[in-house]
């Protein structure tokens, strides 16, 4: 009989971190595998992942609509409460023999809580990344209530270990999102922004351009708007044209967003273009075109570190985080933003690092899922 | 201005191992103090230990039905997610500046989620033990997710900074449980039983009793039924009269509780009496005149240690927790704990033990909230 | 390409009056059946009728785990909301071309709801009887939610016609509980009583009995020991022996549950047996048999009518549902109580009544489901 | 003691049509009046009415944030059984005697609902129109749940009677929106216009202009999309310039803003100019001076008749309600609205109408809310 290996996707970028064991576990003989997509995973307002998960020809076996709006951070507790609610339902409909969460979105402990009290084993990525915020307590939180961890680094896996976990169930892997950027072709960069509308100024694709995605911090939540003026500021100053993403779902970023909003109407000739998401590939050759990634994005540290791409990673969102030599860490402010983008415009590419992983991730993944003890009993275990 | 502590009792065990606390907190100059009451603490079915606590003089600011009714672990799972909707409405009402949350039942966790994610210094009594089950899991998942901590053992503190928490917000206090052991008058065992009714044969309190209470093991809850009928009969076997307390809400209680009542009806002339529940102060005395207690109640840890009262540990639920010379550990077998209750009738009371405390744990944490820093920013600290 | 019919069943007395009416659509060429199970249908507490229907060779497409536990009406509301988000879930996942909603016990408002805000016609049963009390308001309210009516008499379908409901969407095809007493065979009431276990003293069937089923009547909850007691009173002074049914799980039914037990301690030599629930059918031969069924269950006023067993109904519960003439209706009191109890004793058997169908409900709700229009477009339309 | 009445208000809409009986039970000295705000009268997207209330010293009781964000309607069911879980919380800790529920949107009939169980008499605004689509099914559900009734026409009132409700408890008192429509001071449009920001070009209030608010048809929201190029093309052929306000945040809305955002940038010529929302009373002083209100909102019905503002009403959102001689109804069909703004442009003001009410709606609320009997027992009654 065929292991059940049930995904949940709460995100875009959960999908772009996952997406490649998912293909792999599909593909996998002992495997069957299901999909459920959650939270602003079916969002119109945050690219509505689902319909590029269906466009990859994975089947989602159900949507759930988790969301509850507002701007407060009692959202995020109502949200995570509302997905604990439909995921235990549908746990309870397909009884999964190993549930996979993805890193440490603030409603995916719904699904580790979910799975663990339903005494099904959980598998959790991304874990042991040392970051700052409420990220980080939820990541450790997530943890201690999963059996099979998928770091994504080596310093990832040592504090897993040190935080109690069995060695035996610590699998080193690398981030599947690597495997994406280690398989998509190149497309020539005009031939990829042709596919996507957006909103804003013509850019001139020929020409150097920065990539910016900020999102807001969840436990700063009240200085959104304050921080989002900084790097707009910086960005315009830099003179280097700019693809901007809108911001995820967090606490926030309804401040965020009315304040890029309000800046576009101020300068309106600024050479800012908008955009809503691109698809996983898309994304990466962006992010590989690009003269210097711009903001808190993950993506910034993680896939640029193997593209090689110059980084400028603002604020406390990726304290913590291991990192290579592309990136150049800065505060909320107009100036020094601006000066690490003109340093790192200089310097051009780095050489690719491996420390996020070699580009087959996906594939050990499902391997694992496959073969490894599913026992739900669970010490602590501190190593000598 | 006062600091705003808001607790939130979920269970009749929480408010014994929180009470001296909460009343601490009442009396502190520059506190002031909020209980809410939630999961099986409203439920006649459990006790509803909030009639307990305004009977206490506690006033109670808010109720919460939150228990999804069912012999299933879904239920576990929807519980803490109504919780977790139901306590962030709540706390952006209330605005405290910290909320205590007890132990480790699988709906404290909403507590911690809620809090934390709304920016809410979380404290947490009973962080760092190590018992095994989902327990254990929910309780380090808790300990993650909170900012100050009052573990109950010195081991227990020891966990606590080997996972990463910062010494500076560790406070081994004590289990407040045992502050209640240590204030409670002696009131003669006739006394204690003539306020209660309960159902079954009448037991003569000049003799030696015994007093049972054995709850569900969530991971076994397949097993729940079984487990509890090798107890039934090693009580029976043991010819020793017994109170015997009903099981708590978790998964597996609906089935354990069929058993005994089946039990009951094929042995009507057992010596066995049942009462839903005692107040703190009752269930003091009678653990403290009891000849052993028998089952899988941390009180027969806890209490029990302090007061020397001898006790036959059942199972796997207490696995891993500190324990002092007055237990004595067996499996799920009538022979190995009919053997271990003679052994320790035999044997008669052991000296008192401060492991878990020394009888002033309430007043130095109300204390302890009163000055220490509130900083709600956390990080993995690995020390040394 | 059939119609997909969900049927939702939420408690024991719901499957009762709907279940002829699923394995019609079961077995009709043209749909295709879906069962979900909710609210007290799946707990134990109150008999979890998807056991029994699991029995019946019924699949089941998902149980719904939706009781907020509680012993205040705030228990009822949450119950509700509940069922509401779990119900969208499902009809959003099965895609139905109708969902049948049965009654109307205060979750069954949830179905429609759901129901008709996502565009799925609603076909409702038991509308436009006339009872009093929160269920009559809920009654209604379902009424205007839904767009298919089968009410079980010729004059709740004039009720419906007067409430602005459409002509050409009312079928009054009677009660599918009558189909089930039309349908079941006789069998020995000894044969069926050994089937169940119960708890009280031991009954002798070669004598007359009484079948007793009082539930608490919400809007009157706080009164519900009140009311109990004067029924046990009155079944005690009948010196009749009694199978008692216990009470379903509305509001108040914990206090009654205690009492009932209370009496039970208090009276130990009262012929008295508790069951928690019989099979459809086995109630229909126990109801057939009994000298008068005494309390609040519809069943005294329909099925009764039907099989022309006495019934003295007691209270409000059934207040301005039609009747037959084997009704005798008393308030609550002890002594009017055991005086009807003794005329009816007297009378003996009534004719049987077609005023709640003839015993073809199941089938004909089958035919017309699969032949109605399926428009949800709906405007009052008040007749002359 | 005074009466409690507490006052749900669920969005903008919601709040205009009940501030003045607010404000009239405030200023009444036999009541106590809390007000809770819920759904999209938190949210920023919806224009945050909660603000609104309080710059008009309001004090709110709780802020619920209970909105389900999806662009399905599932979304819809959620919300509503979410709303309703937060209610019962809510009405269960304030107690009110009275809860006053507005008009019919889809998340009104959670507070209904939960009042209704809870035993707490119901006041309806707005019950009895006729309009077909869901929110008509949705508003005689909430009739049936509810125990006072406030309707806002003659016919409206006489539906009630006609539906089985106690004459007794129907009041015909008007709209309160009305009242705010007679007391608001005029004030010189480009003075009112200067307190709001939106986006779009500039208008030139010295000339004619339109008001277009067009919200999607809950039961048809697949075509949302196609209904507002309808609407914009129409407007934008009529060279008449508009003050465009968003939609709000029913099913639908996310297709239907998306089109007016492309619309936008295809037009950037186009005279029109979107805004968030205006106080009620900047509203009243805009809709007074446009030279048409265009699109669905119910304004265009109820506030412009007594104004005496053409009205120009675009599909079935309104059907079947009273209307005055101010409106001209047309179908979802560009041709067909400009056709009819030229024409209202070319008729100019109509005279006033009081078939919504004179403008004393709130202080007569207030009054009968004192003195009305508070009983919750409901029986169908139909009149001869």
């Amino acid at each position: 009989m065929k292991r059940k290996i049930c995904f949940v996707v709460n995100s875009r970028a959960n999908y772009a971190r996952i997406k490649t064991a998912i293909l792999a576990c599909m593909n996998h003989k002992n495997l069957e595998t299901f999909v459920i997509v959650g939270a602003s995973g079916v969002l119109y307002r945050f690219g509505n992942v689902s319909e590029l998960i269906e466009a990859d020809g994975i089947e989602i076996e159900s949507k759930l609509y988790t969301v509850v709006e507002g701007n407060d951070p009692i959202a995020m507790a109502k949200t995570t409460g509302l997905s604990l609610i439909d995921l235990a339902q549908e746990f309870h409909r397909i009884k999964p023999d190993v549930v996979v969460t993805v890193a440490d979105r603030y409603e995916t402990i719904a699904t580790a809580i979910a799975a663990s009290y339903m005494n099904i084993p959980v598998a959790h990525t991304q874990g042991g990344e040392v970051t700052g915020s409420i990220d980080e307590s939820v990541r450790h939180a997530i943890t201690k209530l999963s059996h099979i961890h998928f770091p994504a680094t080596k310093n990832a896996a040592d504090v897993l270990l040190r935080l109690g976990e069995s060695a035996e169930k610590i699998f080193w892997v690398g981030c599947p999102a690597l495997d994406l950027a280690h398989q998509v072709q190149r497309e020539p960069i005009e031939s990829v922004m042709n596919k996507y509308h957006g909103v804003g100024n013509k850019l001139d694709f020929s020409k150097p351009f920065l990539l910016v995605s900020q999102h807001p911090v969840t436990t700063e939540f009240m200085d959104a708007r304050q921080q989002i003026e900084q790097t707009l500021n910086a960005v315009l100053a830099s003179k280097i044209q700019a693809i901007w993403l809108w911001p995820n779902v967090d606490s926030g970023s309804d401040a965020l967003s009315k304040r890029i909003r309000e800046f576009r109407e101020e300068h309106d000739d600024a050479n800012l273009h908008f955009y809503r998401n691109f698809s996983s590939e898309d994304y990466v050759n962006i992010l590989r075109e690009a003269t210097c990634i711009v903001g808190n994005s993950s993506s910034g540290i993680r896939e640029a570190s193997f593209l090689g791409t110059p980084s400028v990673n603002i604020g406390s969102r990726q304290n913590g985080r291991d990192r290579a030599p592309n990136v150049i860490d800065v505060g909320y402010s107009a100036s020094e933003i601006e000066t690490a983008i003109q340093t790192q415009s200089k310097h051009g590419r780095y050489q690719s690092s491996e420390i996020f992983g070699n580009g087959f991730a996906g594939v050990q993944m499902a391997e694992i899922l496959a073969s490894v003890d599913l026992n739900v009993d669970k010490k602590l275990n501190f190593h000598a």
